[in-house]
């Protein structure tokens, strides 16, 4: 099967997490689908808003209800057989279309609230946004930079009621990119989307409406120059950094590290 | 406030967030609370079989509905005056009567499942689980090691379909330690819960019914030698390890470091 979805130019998807229209996430939220709205087509996904049902069940595993398998592949197979239930079909639409991704949302415990991660449970289905079978043509499986939804990239935008010093790189609660590892690495760029550095509103909590106007005027300008950013540059896994017999980093790249920064090529540059 | 929730000796709770009964983990499910009720009383929260809610809504957030606040403030009000949801209330009954808790889960996307992420959202309450205002006998807040849940342990279950050198610390997935990190010390370590090494089953899918025997097995052995188990020891706010002007790892522990192993207390000694 091929698993392959190329985007339509101009098209972005923005979804929003958070329970609340009047916050600081409902106001950027707003206000950055605006301004993106002036260069791109901007589909929405406020979960919170749509009701959306962040738990993987039978409904999402196809049918006869309960046969046997691993949740994944069924799940893959109920995509295949057109068996997926339409709201999850609704997003697959939009992420298909989407070459910019925005994912928004609180950070709560650390990650995305579960309206959000239940969407990745969801949505990012075995054969629509990845494929664990070997690919003749790549001679590896279609993950790790080679997913279904390659060709596009993502902004996370996240609110933190903590400071930079408390979520930078020695700070007490861990540096956020290392909290957010299984949402920029282990999922976007699973499924081949690349990652731009985070967006992150820190001491979130109780901005003065001045402090919210200002948080407005940063995103949009982030926005703006959002096309000629870098990207993150995790490393793919065609590229052949992880020997197969290994299924980890090769001893000579960043030997002795075992921090999750080693993932990025920027990385070997860094230490060269 | 005091927050402050004495365990009861022998008591115990065990959570599992998996979709159906007659799975890997339904199986390690039943197998480990028979084997832990021999020495505990174990009470359990089978949230899929619960039915339960992980959406954090204004049902959390206490009267008047919708009135303005930082969400975590709201719901620790609505706590305090008594106005949380029947099925928060108990979750909270059952972890303040715990001194072991175990959570198990399939790992989605490097993290738990919606349904256990959405778990900490709404039952680790501002006011039950932690305390954001200075402590005066402790001189910090209530939360990295000293939240409302000390004097407890747990122990984290989770099944993964990838092998042990992919979830390793070089592995391509990220070393599932850090993956986890935002589990084991930004949720329980936070509150307060002491942390043993993750149980963690590799190349969970399709294993053979022998397979799922060793795997019992193996439980239940570790779950027969726990209470003498060393903890993570991950560091103490109050002990000092973050001065607060900083909020970061003081320069002189572990300098030039900045993998997340700079939080666990032992990694001093590995580097001393």
């Amino acid at each position: 099967m091929t698993v392959d979805h190329p985007p339509t130019p101009g098209s972005a998807l923005w979804v929003l997490a958070h329970p609340r229209q009047d916050s600081l996430n409902g106001h950027l939220f707003r206000a950055g689908v605006e301004a993106l709205s002036r260069d791109y087509d901007v589909a929405t996904s406020d979960l919170y808003a749509m009701g959306f049902d962040p738990v993987l069940g039978e409904d999402d595993l196809g049918e006869p209800a309960g046969r046997p398998g691993n949740l994944a592949v069924l799940a893959g197979e109920a995509y295949a057989q057109g068996r997926l239930q339409p709201e999850v079909e609704a997003e697959h639409a939009k992420l298909a279309a989407a070459e910019l991704l925005v994912l928004q949302f609180p950070l709560w415990w650390y990650g995305p609230p579960a309206i959000l991660k239940g969407w990745l449970d969801r949505v990012l289905t075995d054969g629509f946004a990845y494929d664990d079978e070997l690919d003749p043509e790549l001679g590896t499986p279609r993950r790790y930079g080679d997913g279904g939804l390659t060709r596009r990239r993502a902004l996370v935008v996240v609110t933190a009621g903590e400071d930079e010093r408390t979520l930078g790189p020695r700070g007490v609660s861990g540096d956020l990119d290392s909290l957010l590892f299984p949402l920029t690495h282990g999922a976007l760029w699973y499924v081949g989307i690349d990652v731009v550095d985070l967006h992150v509103v820190h001491d979130a909590d109780g901005l003065s409406s001045a402090g919210v106007e200002r948080e407005i005027r940063r995103l949009r300008d982030r926005l703006a120059g959002l096309d000629s950013e870098p990207v993150r540059s995790f490393r793919r896994l065609r590229d052949g950094d992880y020997p197969t017999d290994l299924r980890a980093l090769h001893p000579e790249l960043l030997p002795g590290r075992t921090d999750l920064g080693i993932h990025r090529r920027s990385a070997s540059l860094d230490a060269g």
